[in-house]
Parts: structure tokens; sequence; C-alpha cells
């Protein structure tokens, strides 16, 4: 039998809202090992009645029928078993029930002690529209790529882009370190041609590579893009950890991030497990601390519906603790004639993200412009001032 | 339209087995998208005929059907798509179709190069038993917790575990540094405990503190656990990434390390997404360098079924490049009662997790002799010289 000591706890407490795949009676019962899973992982019959029992194990808030076959469940838990770390905050939200079928995580709630612990979006949407000196447009992003080609043949395609007026030219999330174009040289020829082009239009187009790389390299590759003078990073949370941004803030580098959701789709395809579109994509890139997350849009390669991309836009941007909204940032075989359509649908806080797309007019910057100027004129035509 | 550069390949390709949930026709016209998808991520018509077409973009190797809905599909790429990175591989493997239904990795080859690339364990089965001086029976594993005792109690426990001949005390994984029982004081009093244990016993019980913890954070926490004389490090992949111990290695850190499942249950859950369970808790395990994985144990309180625990037992122990065989680590709600029949399911070749259960009996030290006991008396009746 474990004897509890007297626990010396905040009394903040977070909670995550669970949908089980179980009927009201059976959910409930579930929910109580869920509690146990969670936190203390051990027999409560083991355990006496003092603090650890009441205090650490998670709390059932609330258990609803969602319909006869799911139930809600909100469980509460107590803010000091996270640690302070974004590691073991993801470990209690949805650490060793992700390999329980049947649990989806709906949503979770912080307390305000958070606002001190982690520091979120260091830009957000009014940091970028300040970066980008716009106010009343989506942001236009496009990708570096194919695979296979020079740094200085990518730099070429950057240039042009920049002088088109794209507002961000991110890497394509799998350049990283080939002998094709290797990180360091990449980075300098693009920065270069970005600079280079943003001195002919005046305006303040960024380049942000992708830092996503082993963990002996990360912050290297980080700090050489920051030297070079790259706008921002792209980076994996799916391949580096959802730390990488609190982890690039703690080594000094201070350029806004966009998440990228390779690796990371098993937690939203299938409806009873994972983690709801909403909160991979937006209430995590926020509390990671992106200031932008791409995600597939719906109509694309990918198969996420509407629905999803509306949740996904709301929980970028609705408020969220005193984490700054963040741009939401639809991606994934989008093509300029989706243009007007896609602002109707997200609004003017968005970063509209075309690929390959630009590469089939008569040059890239003429494509890049007209890319551009599409979005700017579907914004004020639906959006007048 | 593209030019490609002439690339200069070493012709060395990896390759990787999809599932795909579509019939043979369908599926080879998917086959094709995936192997654009995964390297250079663009419109094929637009890259001209030269080598990024011919050579970096996936070839397809095999299509054929596994039954009337459900196509096995074989893939190659260059292996400098890579880029010498377990992130990159991961990428090329399963990044982007993460994110789109009915793709299940099962399977994945790799070069002789990657030899040259990856350490892989550093230890594995013979390491460990070397270490333990067990040869010809199972190790047998425990975990400290429940979370909320100080780190004197851990300590205590911890000791009483080592007297009773555990080989292997982890922390749980849900203790990282939490206020009951931090970090630097949890680790040094649990190594001062089991080292003092040892020197009674004459064995080599090891503690293995869990250094899953933000990017800032977890290399200072391996060092420190290192010094204080740990016998071992358990981290979770699923928070920190794949690439945990390259990176400990990159930086002097040469314990044996344990990987832990938390957090990745979805790549597993559903058969038609994700990684296979060998995959998942085999392959990618030993590639990372883990020297043992721990994964749910067939009827505790997860679902894998027994097919599923023995192709992860395979995927740890057999032949794969130059890599080290690890142990498999079963676990998930055991009892001692069920040993005998763990032993005779999965070999001599496996670490026994029993975490809640040891602190059924009389005392910690008398479970834990017990369950050393029932241990070597099993192996030794059901495996005879």
């Amino acid at each position: 039998m474990i004897t509890s000591p007297k626990l010396k706890l905040s009394g903040d407490r977070f909670t995550v809202t669970y949908l089980l795949d179980s009927p009201l009676k059976e959910a409930e019962h579930r929910a109580s090992g869920i509690a146990v899973e969670q936190t203390i992982e051990f027999p409560v019959d083991l355990v006496d009645d003092g603090d650890i029992r009441t205090k650490l194990v998670g709390q059932i808030e609330k258990v609803a029928a969602q319909n006869p076959k799911q139930t809600r469940v909100i469980i509460s838990y107590a803010w000091e078993t996270c640690a302070n770390e974004l590691t073991q905050l993801l470990n209690v939200i949805y650490g060793n029930i992700s390999i329980q079928p049947g649990i989806k995580v709906l949503d979770f709630m912080l307390p305000a002690a958070v606002d001190e612990v982690f520091d979120g979006p260091g830009f957000g949407v009014d940091g970028l529209r300040k970066r980008h000196e716009a106010q009343d447009r989506p942001l236009i992003c496009t990708a570096l790529k194919p695979m296979g080609l020079g740094a200085k043949e990518l730099a070429g395609m950057a240039g042009e882009m920049a002088l088109g007026g794209v507002d961000i030219i991110k890497d394509d999330h799998g350049l990283s370190n080939q002998i094709f174009a290797p990180f360091k040289e990449r980075v300098k020829y693009c920065c270069e041609a970005v600079q280079k082009a943003n001195q002919q239009t005046g305006q303040n187009t960024a380049y942000y590579p992708n830092i996503t790389a082993p963990g002996s390299e990360l912050i290297d590759r980080a700090k050489e893009a920051e030297n070079a003078g790259a706008g921002g990073l792209l980076f994996s949370p799916g391949l580096t950890g959802w730390d990488t941004v609190n982890w690039l803030r703690s080594e000094g580098v201070n350029l806004p991030t966009m998440a990228h959701p390779t690796f990371q789709g098993t937690y939203v395809l299938h409806s009873d497990i994972g983690l709801a579109h909403a909160v991979q994509y937006g209430k995590l890139a926020r509390l990671c601390g992106a200031d932008s997350s791409v995600f597939p849009n719906y109509g694309g390669r990918f198969s996420f519906t509407k629905d999803e991309c509306l949740s996904i836009k709301h929980s970028c941007l609705e408020d969220f603790n005193s984490f700054k909204p963040i741009f939401p940032a639809p991606g994934g075989g989008m093509k300029l004639e989706r243009i007007e359509e896609l602002i109707s649908f997200y609004g003017k806080d968005v970063i509209l993200l075309v690929g390959g797309d630009l590469h089939r007019g008569e040059s890239i910057s003429t494509a890049s412009r007209q890319f551009r100027e599409t979005a700017e004129q579907a914004a004020s035509r639906l959006y007048p001032h």
C-alpha cells in the first residue's frame, strides 16, 4: 500500500475533452481508467486515500452521451502533473491512451498559469502582417522544389517568386541536407536571392528554410538560417517533436515559424482515435509556438472535409489563453483558380499555399504576380473597406 | 518546365512495402502518386525526363493484390533522398502520405550504406546480457511509481526492487521533472539506492531514469543521469522524436536506452493507416538505436493481439542490416502469475515488465525476488541447457 505524502499543489488544473466509442455506462468506467492511466498509472486500490489518489489522479468532471454509441468525457488534471513541460503535458493529455482504441481528444483547456510557462507564438497573425506590411489581405506562400535541383537553381526560383510578390517562400518539407542542395549552400543562395529581389520591389518577402533535422543539427541549422537572413523557419513537429519552437527560443533563435504536418496524419485520419483536427493543427500548433500551421486543404490531394478545415481555422484564430492567433495555412495541390474560393471560405486571415501550380505559367515570376494580384483583388472584392 | 541537372547518385536504394486499401488497378495509380508525393512532391508533367524524374521519384518495384480490396506495393527510393538523416528517412517512408487515408507501411529495407550512417543499438541483446550477467533467462524490469511520491520514497522503492533482483528499474514514463520528485534529486537518490543494493547483492541492477524532456533539457538530463551512475535511459520517441538516441550519442552519452511507446499509438491502432507493429516497435526502435522496446502485451490493459506481439518480437530479433538485435519488452498491466506463459510465448530473449503487481505482495523486495525466481525457474524449465 502506497502512503501518499501531503502534496503542495496550486489548485490549477487543465481539462481534456475525450470522445469515447462507448455508451454512457461503459464510458464512465473507462473514464476512471483514463484518469489513472494518464497520471499515476498504478492500481488505485494500492494507494491510500491521501493526496495522490484525491488530487493527482485525473478527476472526471463530466460524462455525457454524444449519441447511443459515443460518450463525451471531460477529465481535469492537476497542472503540476505536466511539470511545466510541453512534452509531459502531451503525455498527460494523450500518452498511453493513444495506444488504447476508441479515444479521441476533442479539445483541451489550460489554466492561466500556462501563460507564464509557454510563450506560444512569437509573432502570430499581427506580427506576420506587420513583417509583410499586409494588413488587409491573405498572405501568399509557395515552396521551393523539386528535390534534385541545385542550390543556385532553387535560389533563382526563389528570386523570381519574390519578384512576383510572394510573401513567404518556404523550402519544400522534403528538402533537408541532401547532396543536391546542401542546407548551408541553399540557405545562403536563397537568402541572397530574396534579399536582392526585396531591394528591387521594396517588399518583405521571407524565405523559410526547412530546419527539420536530427537533434544534433537542428539548432545549428536554425542559427545558420538566422545569420544568413532567413525570414522564418519551417519545421515538422511530427519528426522533431512538438517542443521544437520552445527549444529554438531557448537557444536565442527568434524567427517566425511555420509548422508542417508531415508524418503525423495518423492522429487525425480516423474519427475514433487521435486528436481532433482543431487540436492538432490549431491549438497544439499555437501552444507549441508556431506562427502559422500548414494543413491539407479540402479538395486537393488529401481528404480533409470543409468542416474539418473550418475547425482548424477557428482554432488558429479564436481566443486561447493569452496565445496570439496564428495563420491557418491550407495547401496540398492548390491551384491559382481556387484563390477566390479559398479566401471566401477562410476569410482574410489565412496563408494561401500554392506549390507546383506556380510552374504552369509562362514564368514563375509572372505566375507569382498573378497569385498575389488574384489574392489582393479577391480580398478587396470580398472584404471591402 | 524543370530542367533536371545530372545527379551523382550511389545507386543505393531503400524500399518500402505499403499496403493500400485499393484493388490492384486503382493501387497502381495510387502507387505512382506516392512515389512522387514522398520525393519531389511536384507535378511530374512539369519535370523533364532527366535524372530527377527517372532517379529521384520513387520507383514502383512491385504491385500485387493482397486480396480483392487491398494491394501490396513496393516502392524504392534513392538513398540520397534521405540525406543520411533519420528524420528525413522517416519523411520519405511515411511523411505526407501519413495524411492520406488507406496507406499502411508494412516493412522497409535499407541498403548496406545505412551501416555507415546510423549506429543502431549500442548494446542490444548481447550487450545487455553481459551488463546484467544474465545469459540464459529473460531480463526482468519494473517501474518506479506512482507519480506524487518523493525522490526518497522512490529511491527506497528502487532499493528494495534491486535487492529483490530486478535487472532494470525504470522511471514510470510519466515521471519527468515534477515538483514531487524533481529529476536531479530523484536520479541522485535512486542511483545511490540501487548502487547500495548492488554492493549487497553483487548483482548489476540498472536504474533507467526517464529523460523525455523539452529539447533544451534532454541532453542535460541524460548527462546528469550518466554522471549519477544510471545504468540506462528511458525515452519516448513519440514525444522527443525518433532521432533522440543518435542525438544522445553525438553528445557523448553512451548508456543503454529503452524506447517507450507513449503518444504514438495512432500509428498502429488501425490496420489501414500508419506503421505495422513490427515496424514501429521493432525495426524503427532498432534503427533509432534503442536497446529495448516497450510495447503493450496482449491480454493486459491494451488491445494488441498475440500475432502483433509476435511480429514485434521477430522484428526486434531477426536480421536487419548490421543492427544488433534488441529486447522486446512487453508490459502494461502484467501480473506475476503470467510470467511462465510469457516466457513460453516470447522465448528467453525478452524483458518482462511488471509494474503495479509488484506492490501486491507482503513487501516489494519479496515480490521482486519472486518475480526474478519465477522468471529464472520458468526459463530453465522451458529452455533446459
